[in-house]
């Protein structure tokens, strides 16, 4: 059956997480999950999620149980654009930040096209990397954002078609550009004629507010598309987000979205714009900025004590759901396997990189586990390196 | 902006259907839309879906609001599995049958393939003709489905890749493929070693049951890939289905899914997987499909009076929404808007071939309206009708 694929089909790779998640073994009934980038089982509004959509099921709105415009459902779309503060024909409806990445590269890239990302970032743009055999260029995270020098001085060589970023909380460092710097990307994107792809799931999750979104910062909006997604306020099954963009790029974003998947189900469009519309909302957010933010101070804590017993090193997210950690000590994909057969599962630093190395970095994400999970964890973690230094060369 | 797009969104065109709706302009305020292809509001099962909806909430079952595999929600697989009589490793969950279309050209279709269809077939393939350029071959289609020989004697000149076939109550014919054709099907895809893309989304619409699908009569499973959606008998809101294929092509399928939006939403297919297991669903099809046969009949009857005095023709459909329709006179484009100006919207055959002509033939659906909409559109049909010829040459 070989012969039937195509070309596309020997490009395209399994997610990277997925690969070195498919390769542990945990050895314990109990494994702490610290590799799982989702929201705390506790912080989903079920409640409301279950009112609102019986709310929903009673007002019987028109067209509810109908296909929808590729754009969106209309008092969704008429949801976002009071909230964002955009008009309608900059909106348009998706099943999530990983289709509107999928959607926008089919109507920016081609084979052998420039590609800036992060270094390191989230998986979904090495699947953009392997399909359209782009030229992909990894660019250093400070602090405070990616290297805008080392940005434009990429810039003065090679012509790239877009950077790929996730400027709040980033996964999975947990960076959060700079305004300053989102400035001066908006700068590069209008010398430099690239697009700008603003990933941006965890900025509703940013401890202590946020800064203005590239898009919202893009004169024009003709050189940044804006991708948000409900998975980490509301759930991840809700498959819904949207797409802010430009008309002349929206437009043909819609005729890519028709004909991937027709539309995105007016019954979860409704049911997110119903709850971000209700009053409940803020509250809401505010409890689970607050969970994280606990979340991300006993990690904090862990990490003091590692940095004084091992030299640990990390930064202190300014909000969402990873915490970056170096250990300072290469081969971390191989202490990885020797972790989880222990019971406490990361990822490690090459899932979010093409360049493979001696990496020394893993992600702990701090939302997902119980708080048992987590102190149990943090435990297995601390005993499982001690061991693996010894063990390893 | 121009310049930013990629050479594929340059292939990429509007719907067919949607560029001919668009080129409308009703002049009443009540107009018809026999252009819809729809369930019938009143046969969406909204009170279970509400009931099932509230089951699941209270059940809280694990997992519902993560993310889950790209090969689906556990629950719904298993279900699947059963209702399909086969195992999970050949099941995927899709948002419905745009995607599974999608997802399956993108893991067999490169540029030029030769790719075969029904002449007339529902415009998603021509999407996949236009996006992969493809050497496009139309089969007549024959009261019985296609015309096996032609298939056949176009196989003996050239390669073809891929074959796309709706067997049962066809988007727009109407027309159900015989047993002994789809065993003919199965026979000539080993032969000549090309893939049946089965889209079978009106098979339990059909009045009197069914045939066995080409999947089922597939031995080995390695020349059909069948694609299932909820949309015509749930709601296409749900926008939940799923693909069956051998797990040699079920493993690609799934990275393209991975990277095309992660999973199809868990809630929506607990949702669905819930319903089509409730002791009700039976009778929710049985009178869906008394429903519909009701409204053939009237649309049979409608017919017949045109044939008597227009010569109208058109073969009575098994199952499914629609009735195609000769109205024996050219350019039904033009009487199109001049009917949907008159109140009565259909589509004319033009939506649904590459082959531009002076076409006959218009698809009308007989599920979307109310009782009264039915009536007063068929008289509105009738004069436009009349009004037309008198007007053109």
């Amino acid at each position: 059956m070989k012969q039937m694929f195509s070309a596309l089909s020997g490009k395209i790779k399994e997610n990277a997480i997925d690969v070195y998640m498919d390769s542990i073994e945990p050895a314990v009934r109990d494994p702490v999950f610290f590799s799982v980038g989702m929201p705390n089982g506790g912080m989903i509004p079920k409640k409301e999620l279950q009112r609102i959509m019986n709310e929903i099921f009673e007002a019987d709105p028109a067209r509810l149980y109908e296909y929808c415009s590729a754009k969106g459902f209309g008092p969704y779309v008429d949801v976002i654009s009071k909230t964002e503060n955009i008009p309608e024909s900059y909106i348009m409806a998706t099943n999530g930040n990983t289709q509107g990445v999928d959607l926008v590269c089919r109507m920016l890239l081609d084979e052998g096209d420039g590609f800036a990302m992060e270094m390191y970032t989230y998986s979904i743009a090495f699947s953009a990397v392997h399909q359209y055999r782009l030229k992909a260029v990894g660019i250093p995270l400070e602090q405070d954002g990616l290297d805008v020098d080392f940005l434009e001085k990429t810039l003065q060589t090679r012509r790239l078609k877009a950077l790929y970023i996730i400027p709040n909380a980033q996964n999975p460092t947990g960076v959060t550009t700079s305004l300053e710097k989102r400035k001066k990307l908006i700068e590069l994107a209008y010398q430099y004629d690239f697009i700008i792809i603003e990933d941006d799931p965890y900025r509703d999750l940013l401890f202590h507010g946020r800064p203005p979104s590239l898009f919202e910062l893009d004169p024009l909006k003709e050189r940044t598309i804006y991708l948000y997604s409900f998975s980490k306020v509301m759930a991840p099954a809700m498959r819904t987000g949207f797409i802010l963009a430009h008309p002349a790029f929206l437009k043909k974003l819609e005729q890519f979205k028709q004909v991937t998947d027709a539309c995105t189900s007016p019954m979860n469009q409704m049911l997110a714009g119903k709850l971000i519309s209700s009053e409940n909302w803020p509250q809401i957010l505010a409890k689970q900025k607050h969970f994280y933010e606990k979340r991300k101070d006993w990690t904090k804590r862990f990490l003091q004590h590692m940095h004084e017993t091992e030299q640990w090193e990390g930064a202190e997210p300014a909000g969402g759901l990873f915490y970056w950690i170096d250990v300072k000590k290469g081969g971390v994909t191989e202490w990885m396997k020797m972790a989880a057969q222990d019971g406490a599962v990361f990822v490690p630093g090459d899932a979010f990189t093409l360049e493979r190395g001696r990496n020394t970095k893993i992600r702990l994400c701090f939302a997902y586990c119980s708080d048992e999970e987590m102190k149990k964890g943090f435990s297995r973690l601390e005993e499982s390196f001690k061991k693996w230094k010894k063990t390893s060369t």
